[in-house]
């Protein structure tokens, strides 16, 4: 078997936004699901760890674009496994236009832990160190963006709190992946949106929040002399749920021009 | 061409509530793509209608369930015109099991605006009364579940107010017809969906909104002696922007418990 997937995606009509470009909440979900389907085929998807009471955690994801894919387009996302070390995997993602070149790339890392003690579980032992059959090399398949950063809270402002409802939890009861993005980038006014698109987009998940947690946020410039990069901190009671940051481009009057 | 589509449908990890049945508003979803692929398949796709000025704008759906498709499960949405008058079209749909049973029904009412003047356009004379050659009868293809019902709001309570955001809008910039679905849902708390499932959703569009615009949600039993059915108004600034009815089930205690 081949080590990188591809799957087909249709970016349909009610997941792209005001500017008619795909949600990039959507888009993380297509790229969730590309992992699982990936994971699956290999014996490694959630459906066979659950038997033998291992579930895989997603602790980061960054996506970094250099266009986003648009209403009605049949974009393509390819993943692979870049590394494994003993307490996580280093999952890679291409998003790719129609003729095959690159809107943007994803990086995410991936640990996995016991569903009985929620304790983190050494990759390189077990299923007798399996997971090593599948990594490709950056030579073989390179994903150029940069790693994950590293977020340094100031004196970050708080500048929502909300409650959580039925709609943002998952089959596990938690706060969704997905849902943390959508709020995240919901604390942008629409006057960003119109002048600018997500150039970079990052997120750590540190802690679980379940429905009906009060999750407050709160933001800072990543750096007082950028003007479009914003580090934004979750909480729930004091504790860290996740943290983010966002970096803002201008958009290409020539080809990308809001609906 | 047979009148009636039929599109597979899988539903996905993200896609499903604490319980692991698909979201309600997943499902929405869904049946709106079924319509307007149905639709641009026989030349009456927004696409199509954007050339002459026209656009669909949704009216009414509503949905009703014996049960909710869980995840991983590949589903079928089926889809046909059952009537057309002079302002409106009534599209049905039929959620199907792998095994062909149904899961539920689901009707839809839909306007043509001309998009210059946004006035309702009519359907009996556009494109030669085209529209007439895709009817299905009852007798043909049977939707056994009641029409739209009425509302008769008497002095329901404010429960909840909430901004809107990026994420609530569509391409038009309305607030999206599925969103509200999610915000109708999250009204009620986490017993109620732990005990009960929706059995039937009914939404009437009455006026746009927009992204920033303040929706505060009223809601009213159906009548004082239904324990299980509710009706929800949403306002924006004393405008009623939507109507829905939310009727909940025990769920079957052998077949439905949540996961």
């Amino acid at each position: 078997m081949d080590k990188i997937d591809t799957f087909p995606i249709y970016v349909e009509p009610f997941h792209v936004d005001f500017t008619g470009h795909i949600f990039l909440g959507i888009l993380g979900n297509h790229l969730l699901n590309a992992a699982g389907n990936h994971s699956h085929r290999r014996g490694w998807g959630i459906g066979e760890l659950n038997e033998s009471h291992h579930t895989w955690v997603l602790s980061r994801l960054c996506i970094e674009m250099e266009e986003m894919p648009h209403q009605y387009e049949c974009i393509q996302v390819k993943t692979w496994v870049e590394g494994v070390m003993k307490l996580f995997t280093q999952r890679n993602f291409a998003v790719l236009r129609p003729d095959g070149s690159a809107y943007g790339y994803a990086r995410s890392v991936w640990a996995m832990i016991d569903t009985a003690t929620r304790k983190p579980c050494d990759l390189l032992t077990l299923y007798d160190g399996d997971i090593l059959n599948y990594i490709v090399s950056p030579e073989e398949q390179p994903c150029p963006i940069e790693g994950h950063g590293r977020f340094r809270f100031r004196e970050p402002s708080l500048v929502r709190t909300i409650d959580t409802h039925y709609s943002d939890v998952d089959i596990n009861g938690h706060i969704n992946s997905i849902k943390y993005i959508e709020h995240i980038l919901d604390l942008f006014p629409r006057t960003r949106f119109e002048r600018q698109r997500i150039h970079r987009f990052e997120i750590a998940y540190k802690t679980e929040a379940y429905m009906g947690d009060r999750l407050s946020f709160y933001i800072q410039p990543t750096d007082e002399s950028l003007q479009d990069s914003f580090d934004i901190e979750v909480r729930k009671e004091g504790d860290v749920v996740c943290q983010s940051r966002v970096i803002f481009r201008d958009r290409n009057p020539q080809t990308d021009v809001h609906a």
